[in-house]
């Protein structure tokens, strides 16, 4: 996913505040999903959530106010029981090393009973078909 | 009501970035309605949401890293129906004029049916007590 | 400019947080500039800062997780002296009243001075250019 | 450190977004360091910037609307050389098991070059006699 670095995410010593790329792997890993055809949305109208369980960023170096990003965004090769994971790095415009690499761990969640659950059926199939090959 | 400015908050003209004003407009209200006994959890227990339905900032001159800042907020003095009024200013310490000024009208909705309701009588007798003096 | 609502942006009533909208006119402005051969970043290379001075936003009805939105953004059509206004509509995918209006005025600044000064040259030039028509 | 969850904190799900952990231990650093003498603006006005340069966070349960939170944050008790580790547990109101724990990784930084320094004097000096005893 390609994203532009705004204002409002910078901050006084003229780069992205590291807060803001948690809220960029959000948006990657949203988009990532719906790619597969699992909007998120559509998951939680059947009622599953899923929250955040653990996340570690690394920052190599900034990027900067107007620059270009991009997030690629890679599922973890395991099929998902209780718990799926994003691993993520950030690529400035025409630079090869990341400037942040990551990763996220979701669990799936009844939004209901608010209690862990296995990873719904369709999440499942997708992803079989998806990590398969 | 005071705060500190934040580093997330400044941007790279190393002052607090327009719209985070916003969001301490509603610390400020919610501590306010705390103060009078109006905690705005306890309306949303009751079925109440209170969504902001406009606002208007202008910025005077601009608050930096670290500042403490006093936002003082006030009801308007009308009993609401629909919708109450509050009123901001924000002073930097040791400042006189405010560098912010600002109001967020918000109204009172059902919960349940998203729909517009009259003021709850618990917000209206709290209220008259307040401005009745 | 078109924008997906993200998740991080909604609050437990299930809609956009008012305050994000805000963010939402500075990427919308940001888009609009960069259109008219004014990218924001080379302003601030050529010493130029541009605050905002004043916002007033009306919230008509809500926006809600994922939906597209478009950001519908106007110059103000008179040429700027110091202040530059520019005018917003958002709307949800096919829904035509808009959810919300709103408009943000800003002033051009002087970086090192921190001074306002008038609308540099190639500001004027170039909305000359678009408004004349 | 103790700071009221606020509703622009909240999501859909009606508990704080996971990303927002991350700004209250901004907060919470800032108010440990200033505790200690060390106010990271005095720092900046050194000439030394303090970048993120990795975290972790993990999420336990979630904390809600208006909870009271205490931030409790902790210094490594290595004397930094070119990095300082901060550790955080997040607790609230009544519950005894940390809602969030984390820890955030800062380097020194030359804010004129732009490159890795050593802990500047004062901080070694301050921390010595924290951790000395």
């Amino acid at each position: 996913m390609q994203r532009r670095v705004r204002y409002r995410e910078c901050d006084p010593m003229g780069v992205v505040y590291h807060a803001h790329y948690v809220d960029w792997f959000e948006e990657a890993r949203t988009e990532a999903l719906r790619d597969l055809g699992l909007p998120y949305a559509a998951l939680e109208q059947d009622g599953v959530f899923m929250p955040v369980v653990d996340l570690a960023v690394r920052y190599h170096h900034p990027a900067l106010y107007d620059d270009l990003v991009e997030i690629v965004t890679t599922v973890s090769d395991e099929l998902p029981t209780t718990r799926v994971r994003f691993d993520y790095r950030v690529f400035r415009d025409g630079i090869e090393k990341p400037c942040c690499s990551a990763h996220v761990t979701l669990c799936f969640m009844d939004a209901e009973t608010r209690r862990p659950i296995r990873a719904p059926k369709r999440v499942l199939e997708t992803l079989e078909e998806v990590l398969g090959d």
